[in-house]
């Protein structure tokens, strides 16, 4: 290898960057402070942890009801090597990932990845564990940016193996009914920080698919009849969002039957911000051409940049022209949980929905996505199929509580119990603190990268913790920024990602944005990270990129 | 309470029922030989399972590396509940649930339910761990029927838990290399049973998902311009399927723009198979009136009756035609790894696509449903946005293991870990083993229920397990079945579901069919029933509904 900087002693460099003492809280130890796995577990567990007991033993014998024993003991040599992923997770001494291609990957793992007509015996099983987590990516370690889901919660964590025990289908309360209750409070929880007093709301396979709901939902408003009878002759219905939105309301669109040709982008101003003028200017165009606008899409934090859209002024223009406001909040929707950021949100309640990811600024384990509307009653209305084999309305209990009839699924993961064991433990109070530390981080780290030599920011002001720059090499910082070449900036955060994903120290995202050539995001949703992890960062990017 | 047979003493009466040995393989021990939780606890863990460290402690400890040990013990206390609840789930001496009405569960729980502002510390969260788990449906008692999606399987579970530690997302190799390759096996090894050399597929958030996918490729096939312009002016397109199919593949068409009335629904004979010339005439009245047919449904295993289409012959006439075959597989696709039974989807090579639900019948536990297509390149050609910010093409590795712009959605749960750790401990004949049984099982209760007074069967002969059948009370037993009233057989079943919720010691699914009234459906996908669990299920139903 050609450079040495990513490597891993140089992780343990002592830097002398000043910091506010609160933003230090989780400040890791000294490596060598921290015993070993072994040690840990020799601690509190009697019984040393070799597996010869599981060898020969296979699978099925665990249906056995003699051999409950052996059955509660591989679970929890299970949890063993699982929590000490996690604590290597959280050591940064540890790498962020240990980078291979995938035919490489294939080869190394070639005499495990393979199912064929024979058993393994739960020794191997352990053993396959222990070998599938070699190689997963640490999206816990605090030094994994790559993602705006980042970060492992250990109560979150917990909260998922419950749901894996439980192992329950939320369509109907009949076989979820403490879990169809929970969702019911929390999604009643997120109404009211939103500041609806009704509506309706349902838990979604990620945030693409809350998006979809939402077009979904104001395609039924507008488009009764698509239901029915299709989209054929229904004329051609728009939706408009902002040119920075995310790509699932495109995608929705396709699925829908609208079309990506109808999805009609509104210019930003240089922060990111949707124009007002644009989008109105575009809806009248829309009309007087005959097209049926459908839904307006505001951003609650891009996925970029991290900006929040006027959704207030969003709001006026929806209501003037009678157009479902929809409120993409799968990112920076989360701050409404921050008395200091909700500002952000202006304007929410006006909205007709919102998406909103617990997954991402809150810190749940994936996949946990939030589809809210105000209107209750739509979610039936657009999704309803009463098929009677499963939705009876003569079953013995309040049926309005069965859920199923809600969704474009018919079976649906239980994604709310994590996130309410998560909201039991931290509270109100506990998020908006993680949250309010991340705000504060990516405030550190702008100044630090606005005031550094070989860094450019790609927006001067930010309002989710997204910290966009660019790096620039020793041979291009005597030329002023906007003399740089484009296409020869584009290369230099794929050189150095790729320098990165060798060395594993860290892991950042890189992307074009309309015309701005490849730049790095870091966006901060870990409640792990420091100030240090942060100049590591920078510092690492440096050595990376210096010499290219 | 007026009837006691539901009541648990009940569940130790002994029965003189015959039973072929190898059925019984899982037979309980009495529950007097089982040994508490505690004391199996305590037999290999030294530390007495007190709550005590944990009182007064917040989650926000355990980010602290200082607490190691802390978050290890906490993790492996999470791990003693949920075994603990393992064992008594596949205790036959435990309930199934305990049952109660949605108001009265929130008051019960009221305690509990509430989040606000203030954080609880993990000894309550251990707390609400056990509370949650006490008012879980168990559904991996052997006594729990109610869906097709039953048992409890302990390799699953690990698979679960290691995925949520793991907490990656499926949308690219760079953060997924490991599950990548691993959905690349599973997917070859399941398209290989079906017959395909190749194809690609991808893991969805549950069937009615996967059936969307098909309907979507079909329209992507004969509709493309659907993609850009929508489905105004694409004529009117159509979709067919056996009116014993799955109500998705109407809300697939509902979805897509298609509509409801668009679903062109296909005769079946009297045990549920569609009729041919009936799905032919209906092809052709549907050209002749200038509609665009798109997709054929065809079922392996429908929902209640258990029923195969003839799938040979829907795929020729789909060939003649050019129409997209699709195979709903999503209960019986899983019957390919039993040699014995995969003959019951003769044809099935010929589908352009197929929904298989490895958390069906092969017990996986939710969610993990795969769409399957022998077309390489349709996923992409229908979902393809190429995001910059996510899926670029300037990467240090083969982009083309990025599955992102394959689905329709953007994020995605990794759903295909819990599966292929099964499949290594299982082996194909681990599967082919617990497929047969159950089938045997099934064939083992058909005849048990045709000549048991009382009882009467909805279809004579089954393809897939399941069982359906009417209860009749003694006062119409006189009576020859066809004389019996709909009105009032209707009746019967939801009675004795209400008091089998009541009593808790079992659950069965009944559903109307067509004209047919309300019968219950007995489906087996749990690897610990026995004979004695359908017998005690027949006793059961007799003693709950003979005086009604």
């Amino acid at each position: 290898m050609a450079f040495d900087c990513g490597m891993f002693q140089k992780l343990k460099k002592t830097r002398n960057v000043q910091e506010p003492r609160d933003l230090n809280s989780q400040l890791p130890e000294k490596s060598s402070d921290v015993s070993t796995a072994r040690e840990r577990r020799n601690m509190f567990y009697c019984k040393s942890p070799d597996w010869s007991e599981f060898e020969g033993s296979f699978s099925r014998e665990l249906l056995e009801s003699k051999n409950s024993e052996k059955l509660h003991r591989f679970l929890i040599e299970i949890s063993h090597i699982l929590t000490d992923y996690i604590t290597k997770e959280n050591d940064r001494a540890s790498k962020v990932l240990d980078f291979h291609h995938p035919h490489q990957l294939r080869e190394m793992m070639d005499h495990c990845l393979d199912i064929d007509e024979n058993p393994r015996d739960l020794e191997q099983i352990l053993s396959d564990c222990k070998e599938t987590l070699k190689y997963c990516v640490r999206t816990g370690h605090p030094r994994f940016f790559n993602q705006l889901s980042t970060g492992l919660d250990v109560i979150g964590v917990a909260g998922e193996w419950l749901t894996a025990v439980s192992n329950t289908n939320m369509f109907t309360y009949e076989v979820a009914p403490v879990f169809t209750l929970m969702e019911e409070v929390i999604l009643k929880r997120m109404m009211n920080l939103i500041g609806w007093e009704h509506g309706d709301g349902i838990f979604a396979p990620g945030g693409a698919v809350s998006n979809l709901y939402a077009v979904l939902l104001a395609r039924q408003r507008y488009l009764p009849q698509a239901k029915l009878n299709g989209m054929n002759g229904c004329g051609e219905a728009v939706v408009f969002t902002s040119k920075q939105s995310h790509y699932s309301i495109k995608r929705a669109a396709v699925i829908l039957g609208i079309g990506s040709n109808n999805v009609i982008y509104i210019d930003c101003d240089q922060r990111g911000k949707m124009l007002i003028k644009d989008l109105e200017d575009k809806i009248l165009a829309a009309k007087q051409s005959g097209k049926i606008p459908l839904l307006v899409n505001g951003m609650a934090g891009t996925t970029v940049l991290g900006v929040y859209d006027p959704l207030e002024e969003i709001g006026e223009i929806c209501e003037k022209y009678g157009i479902w406001f929809h409120v993409d909040g799968a990112w920076g929707g989360s701050s409404l949980l921050s008395r200091d950021h909700r500002h952000l949100l202006h304007g929410i309640e006006r909205a007709d929905s919102m998406t909103w990811n617990p997954h991402k600024m809150m810190g749940v384990p994936l996949q946990c996505s939030a589809i809210l509307t105000k209107h209750k009653g739509v979610l039936e209305e657009a999704n309803q199929m009463n098929a009677n084999y499963l939705f009876q309305k003569d079953k013995n209990y309040d049926t309005s509580y069965d859920t199923g009839d809600k969704t474009i699924q018919c079976g649906r993961h239980n994604d709310v119990f994590k996130l309410w064991l998560m909201w039991r433990a931290k509270g109100d109070a506990g998020f908006e603190d993680q949250l309010n530390k991340n705000f504060d981080l990516s405030k550190y780290m702008l100044e630090k990268v606005r005031v550094r030599d070989g860094f450019h920011l790609v927006i001067e002001e930010i309002e989710a913790p997204n910290v966009c720059f660019w790096y620039i090499p020793l041979k291009w910082r005597s030329l002023p920024f906007s003399h740089i070449e484009h296409k020869q900036l584009n290369k230099i955060a794929p050189l150095i990602k790729a320098q990165m994903m060798e060395s594993g120290t860290m892991l950042i995202q890189y992307q074009p944005l309309g015309e701005l050539p490849n730049f790095f995001r870091v966006a901060m949703s870990n409640p792990v990270i420091t100030t240090r992890d942060l100049d590591f960062l920078l510092d690492e990017i440096d050595c990376l990129g210096k010499d290219l």
